[in-house]
């Protein structure tokens, strides 16, 4: 990509770090090996994927022995749907919120098909899961709970530790996709009190190509991939392991530096909303707690799309919507969820800031931005 | 690993190309974005995609359109298995040989709890699956056949279109596991006439972290992983896409190079069967056609799993049993079998050679077994 072009669409995908490609390399290299060898090489690779397990649970407040590692946050979420949710026998229903991303979402609506309820519990304009809708939901004899902690397109965060105490009273397990959260906040898995969260590592400047379930031993989760038996059979296939080492070194950046980088992006993205307010933007969620990274907002009669492209073109990636869904031109469910109208919601776009931005980047983005928001307001007004 | 180290485990994973390494990092480094997204960096992810699918069905003997990525084989297999079973209607069974991978087995036996049944065809003395046995079980009206292209363990090689012509008569769909296959003998996914083909990115040179299904597009399968909406809906999760683009230039390798490497490794293969030979050691499934660069062998009175770490300690990275099989001391499935006895069994080791061994490492891996064997025999005398 050229240098020019401003990478902020963190949400999505983010740069590897170079730390992290340095930990990588030896193991595309000489240093190559299945972990489930015996010999040399694969006690080797072991040894790698022992620290890198370390430093994943170490950067999510649980124990080595609760992570169990995948190739992707998706897997991590489809594993926990639908692993957990045949667990407490006669609750055949699961509630999921109406804002998760459609890796949750759409494993819930596949277990329709084995004769699952699946509960939509509703949230506020705020973009907060209504506690309320949890109550009554759970009045249904449930299985599985799973509320997202941080959201990926407002970066709203949620009060995981209340939901899940609902959730417990009621004898519901609890899952919480921590995707978009890590590296952004801190997260804790024994204090948010939930049996099962979700990380990812492409989200934290870490290889795509690695995610865990972090999982409390005592659910009786059912595999998602059977074979060989790695994982402690719980999550079978050849260990990736340049990719997982990859996504320890990453864990153990953001132990050192969350704090930093957290500041750093709630800068660029205050400036960014100060900027926004100005050129008479709707910013959602901005009412709530949120991921200090994350801006996501519309002007008044102009598509998201076609804003996000305006932007390529002067050297800016940003998103529309979710960048995760594939193509649709459906308004965000997110911002339906929380009762934006079709037409305000078409027009959103989210800025997501990330470790290397900068405040020159901003600084042009503005300028850029006010520009296309005036030229395709004098297209839109010609052509009304 | 030291390079006195002689690495004769590629069945189990291989060194990474360094071509392939090459072609891999500019998507780690500045060439990053997610192949959902619609700026800049996201349409230069999925031009790498749609090039690295090209040089996949390339060496698959496929259209690109045919080609689902995944993160390995043992999710390919997963997904035809668990997706494909459920297509025909009232036909509530599948059949898988006895030799299987287990990431074939442990799905299909999965499906137990769903009311399937299995039924395991049987392999005879020289690892080669009955068709017989094949037709008998297709009495029961069956959804699926999986029945693998060569075996990991033994390298057999089996008739897959002879087998596949049997299951098309009974109307049930065919599956074959090409992980071992692939980079070893030519596979051409038209000619074998399967409905889908399992494949896999770090059995042949290329990274760890990226397989396919190669499927016929008639076949209605049902996705593992829901999410995103990646891959035609057929398989979500954000693509790793430096993993794929390595795995499509270790296809483009293999397209150019099959032949030289096939030949190298059978004649490495042919020379440490002489000398096994000579030393008294028995080679299951000689007899049969088999992969060039695999020997699976046993000495009698002799345990693997101690060959296997004394050859470790002399510099010899060998594998005893499966490799891709969690720590267990059962003898291997696929010797049981074959009618082997445990005994004997017990004793197996294999050689899988690759890209890189040479005839000095043969040399001195021979002279290594030879005392090893002696050593071992005279521990056995001793403690008789």
């Amino acid at each position: 990509m050229s240098s020019q072009h401003a990478y902020f669409d963190n949400n999505s995908t983010t740069l590897l770090d170079e730390r992290v490609l340095e930990a990588m390399l030896p193991h595309m290299q000489h240093q190559y090996g299945n972990a489930t060898s015996r010999h040399m090489f694969g006690r080797s690779a072991r040894q790698a994927l022992d620290q890198a397990r370390e430093q994943v649970a170490d950067a999510c407040g649980a124990h080595p022995s609760q992570v169990i590692l995948t190739a992707s946050g998706t897997e991590a979420n489809n594993f926990a749907i639908l692993g957990m949710a045949g667990t407490r026998e006669n609750a055949k229903q699961i509630a999921v919120s109406a804002i998760e991303h459609p890796a949750v979402t759409r494993p819930a609506f596949a277990l329709r098909e084995r004769d699952y309820r699946v509960a939509v519990i509703a949230t506020d304009h705020f973009g907060q899961v209504d506690p309320l809708s949890l109550q009554v939901a759970l009045e249904k004899p449930s299985s599985l709970v799973s509320i997202m902690l941080a959201n990926n397109e407002t970066g709203v965060i949620q009060d995981i530790a209340a939901l899940a105490e609902i959730a417990k009273v009621k004898g519901a397990l609890f899952h919480t996709d921590a995707v978009q959260a890590l590296g952004k906040i801190p997260v804790d898995f024994e204090s948010l009190g939930v049996h099962a969260m979700t990380v990812s590592s492409h989200k934290i400047n870490g290889p795509q190509g690695a995610g865990a379930l972090i999982l409390d031993k005592r659910v009786d989760i059912k595999p998602l991939l059977h074979g060989g038996g790695q994982e402690k059979g719980l999550r079978s296939g050849t260990e990736n392991v340049a990719a997982i080492v990859g996504f320890g070194a990453a864990c153990a950046l953001i132990k050192q530096s969350l704090e930093a980088r957290a500041t750093n992006t709630q800068q660029l993205r205050d400036a960014l909303n100060v900027g926004l307010k100005n050129m008479g933007a709707s910013i959602f969620g901005e009412k709530s707690a949120r991921l200090p990274n994350t801006s996501f907002f519309a002007f008044n009669e102009i598509e998201g799309e076609t804003l996000v492209m305006a932007l390529d073109r002067k050297g800016f990636a940003v998103a529309s919507g979710s960048a995760c869904s594939s193509d649709s031109t459906e308004p965000s469910h997110v911002l339906m969820a929380m009762g934006v109208t079709p037409d305000l919601a078409r027009g959103a776009v989210r800025v997501s800031f990330g470790a290397n931005n900068t405040q020159d980047e901003l600084n042009r983005f503005l300028v850029a931005l006010q520009g296309e928001v005036q030229r395709l307001r004098q297209l839109t007004a010609l052509s009304a």
